[in-house]
């Protein structure tokens, strides 16, 4: 039952869609750090709502309050928390959903893992609002790995069958995530955003949603981050991004795409490249044997399109055990690919840092 | 540096590709059960080299020998150890790997990450031969699921291009495993053993390799198993997974798929069906929430070519700084699909397994 | 850097004696229980400060806010948090601990590990103060435990020379903690209260302190929990009653007592009584090989005189390395046992309802 | 159901007193050291039964076979496993032990915990003989910190009543520990050690046993290393140290005594010595807050009489649920105090190690 993640830093992430607040605390930040709390702040915005047309008109400000673990607003080696209090909250529109799950969300296995007594108001536990105080971790592990040199980002591969050119795989640099930061929907090839949003307008306005695919770079790593088998940096990272609502596939590399290669073609060469050991092609995502090899590390993620859609679905009533017709009322994203973003950021800044951590240990 | 996975069994897996043995230890395995040890030789069998023609020529027995943890060929509550002595070993092929790393293996992450000390004879701890105990372990949970009426089968999805038809995610069931079990290249369509028997040989004779993809599918889940954000099952599972070698990617249920469907279509509507709560299509893959919800749990593994390859490469002397050509010798896998579908098998029946006891805990 | 404990209920406490707030996360609780919230109110009032005349004048009320994990005042399933706002402080009195360490404390120690970045103030996540979460959220275990019929009690066997009588070890029951619970210096032998009284007393008017042993006894525990080496009773109760500041050491049973003892004399002859193995006496404390047999749960632990004495001491100042005499001002118990009472009680219930949730996956 | 240990090394110990093998596996022990290994033999055969007239006649080599982890004999960064054959096995000795459990050890918790299957022969996993692989990882550990300056060394401080003179807990250096590696009842004041011998041959000639207190130290240790709460030193060392069998009670520095003083008698002033933060007493025994000091590391351990003994003892039959006179026979220490010291030098090692590489990930 957790929400727990974490061996060098713990985290523990806490909260309701609708209960009094939402947060977290994290165990093992170092002392002395003292983050840029308004850069945090910008970094969470992107992942509230509200703050442009493809997302659910919520108001949520995600303002945190931090509650121990700074002191003059430096990290003082306590363990840190924060809140975000939860304000608006309609508790009154989730009354059906304890008795007729919405396909898709996790109302059903709630109601049969904890026997009918979770919290289904807006989807409880397992609302995607949770992913505020991964962001609020997340976002200073990002700022942690900086001072080392290592920087993460990302732009949106695809919305529905639009696609966004890669990433350079081989030449990445951290100076290369700075613009998608600033991007609604953030991609490579400025043609293609256009696009995307007309798809997911179409798709909201037809009562409808669309899902996507994220690729995520980090440059800067040293070679030898990562350990064999099961604390790989594929482990780490995947271990964590699934706890992102909506995920369902995760690749590293070339990923699905080398299964259909031969290896002469999959495998990367080594090269001398200024002075230094690297890849020619970097099929390998950066990681050979769950170790980073120095050269970017890069993975993609799906994202499946929004469950809650506002046509007429299918379900059944628990209680009656009758087949039903649902019809979601609201507000939601037709497409929450633009606020994973920065979640899928957060995610792997943690898994990097807790794995930058081990291999300090053998420094 | 670990090579430890789990929270209610925990496992150990040690050894280096020519060091005395390999083996796994594991706590946590219930006192009382006696596992088939035939069964489980067959199981590890599918595994072992040298059975068939798309596998090295090596001839590992594979035997294992328990140490420790049986009674009378039962659980007996003790920690169960047990180990594969290494006896083909061939040291001497190994020596130029230390300062030119081949392509697509752990040779350079090894080297930076462990000083030079690492053990790099046969690929050492990063070794596809690790997989024995995993597959071992693995084996013993595959029945201990099976006494809860779960069970867990896959088969080749794709080699190279050649595709094979997806499971039946709705329907699937415990039957449907058992003739893939006794296929050298188990497949759903008969017709398309050839033609992937076809690709491995022709990779081979080339001197090159070819990947391929794996879908596994288990059956008999109750609902409710799992946990939410970083003990989902997609994350239990993920975590495991990639620690067998080669494996880049992971989806569950339509996975990347999904990401170009609208919501409408991707959501799975709920139907009664015999009394009970199930979904009419399953591209949720069994899994709503990370909480299994009844229905075939469902997840594709892409497994990059092997990267020996006898085809000359690019590598570098890290001694002195230049480039050189590698050209790999001995005996190797054109293909490691076929090997590694029992891995696939193997950690997935210890991560459900894990997530089982987590589950009984709350009963 | 650690304030997590658990494997099955995972406990993260975090906060600083003077930060906004200080907390508790829980994970692992099962949904479905609602706690008494008065009954623990009164239990976190047992170790409050300023109700009675050995504690400090300090006024906290340690009001908590539940922040998640509950719906309808029932545990949920979603992980539990819960605050409570720091209001009394008085950062001024503390300008000085960054220099000068006080004798007995952490000052010293954090500075050195958190390079001065620590929170000094009221000595930080070092404070005694952090013992009220542990309260909040063992005071539920307590309520979880006595659902399964296990009680938890306790009493002070000494304060500085005064010693109380022993429990009944191999007679008690839970009845016998019911009147120890509303004593402010619960001790079995009435005529002791006064004398331990008179000691504390006589400590604080001279501006030193007095420490005292806390007997803690567990009942209703059935055979069977517990598992051997390291996750033993003794390993996972001594783990968490560490946590507590001011304890020195922790015994089982008869304890150091039992290494002055012969064999024949220490072992507790098994016997049948009312149909069920019992022993006759209980030397072993109710753990054998790590795992309960069935009889009380018996420990001793040491807690040591309050460090914070008024009269003169000799430290040193860090910055011009030179010795000096520190004079403690403010407000101080002189002698925290009584408060500590119920924080062992706390510790004692996570460590075993966590050990319970081990034992309930193999039932 | 535990026989795990660690966070950054990561100890696995399995096996029964007559299975095929006992042995560890340790993952998570630095590439590039080189273990004395005749060192590391020498420290085991401290441990190891047989050597002298206080042990049991058993003759266990323990020689050990190193399965992986090694390269050369230097630690190549893979995990590390050995085992030691069980060859003196005499099976027929332990037939009666399933139905009539023997006082004062697991047979009876073994029995209700793994419902009848546990390997009841020589006590299987809950055997003194398992502390020898503790000592064959805690042997490496030991010197793994000496290569840090840190040292470990014990002494006897009772056994039954005779009483060795105490560590000089301010000024104890590694050099003192150097003649107590190389004395069978190793002790500070040379009178008592025949004194001890006379104690022990006598309780063994009764058929009894006796008991004893060990002293560990451990010095060099730098200020700063240890967590607060729940992984601060006092809880590192004590939940492994209470994986030996037979220890019922630890205390760190004044530890029991300390309840009897006042605050300011207990409290240890700062003072400055050789131009660096010392305290002039040691009743903390090196740790605040959970943290070490700088000042020498002391705690003491209770080692319950050895509890197989010949005489008679009351015991019952499980299957028929009578009481019944049991009685003793084979091969058994009269006191296992001389052969703890090195287990609990080995268990401090593998804790402070630990405590260490997090220590490392902050620098």
């Amino acid at each position: 039952m957790s929400s727990f993640y974490g061996k060098n830093i713990r985290i523990s992430i806490f909260g309701q869609s609708h209960s009094p607040a939402i947060g977290v605390t994290a165990d093992g930040l170092p002392a002395g750090f003292a983050p840029d709390l308004e850069r945090l702040g910008n970094f969470m915005a992107r992942r509230a709502p509200g703050s442009h047309d493809f997302s659910t008109k919520r108001k949520e400000t995600d303002e945190f309050t931090i509650l121990s673990g700074m002191k003059n607003d430096t990290l003082c080696g306590a363990p840190f928390a924060a809140e975000i209090q939860n304000k608006d909250t309609r508790s009154k529109d989730y009354s059906q959903l304890k008795d007729c799950p919405r396909p898709g969300h996790a109302d059903y296995t709630a109601e049969i893992k904890y026997k009918g007594f979770q919290d289904e108001a807006g989807g409880g536990h397992f609302s995607g609002r949770l992913t505020a105080p991964l962001c609020l971790i997340g976002g200073i592990c990002i700022q942690l790995l900086e001072q080392e040199g290592i920087h993460i980002g990302s732009h949106i591969s695809s919305i529905e069958n639009i696609r966004d050119i890669p990433f350079d795989a081989v030449n990445l640099s951290g100076d290369d995530f700075i613009s998608l930061r600033s991007q609604i929907l953030p991609v490579l090839d400025s043609g293609c955003s256009e696009k995307m949003a007309d798809a997911i307008l179409a798709a909201g306005s037809g009562g409808d949603s669309v899902g996507g695919i994220i690729e995520c770079g980090i440059t800067g790593l040293p070679a030898g981050i990562g350990d064999p088998m099961f604390e790989g940096m594929e482990n780490r990272i995947a271990s964590i991004i699934f706890g992102i609502p909506a995920i369902k596939g995760i690749e590293f590399g070339a990923g699905f795409a080398s299964a259909s290669m031969k290896g002469s073609q999959n495998n990367d060469s080594f090269i001398i490249k200024d002075g230094k050991v690297r890849t020619g092609t970097n099929n390998h995502g950066g990681i050979l044997g769950g170790i980073t090899t120095g050269m970017p590390l890069i993975f993609r993620v799906a994202v499946k399109p929004t469950p809650s859609v506002f046509l007429p679905q299918q379900s059944v009533s628990l209680a009656s055990g009758e087949e039903k017709t649902l019809q979601i009322k609201g507000r939601h994203d037709p497409c929450i690919v633009p606020r994973a973003v920065p979640c899928v950021e957060a995610a792997a800044a943690i898994a990097v840092y807790d794995a930058f951590l081990d291999y300090k240990k053998y420094l």
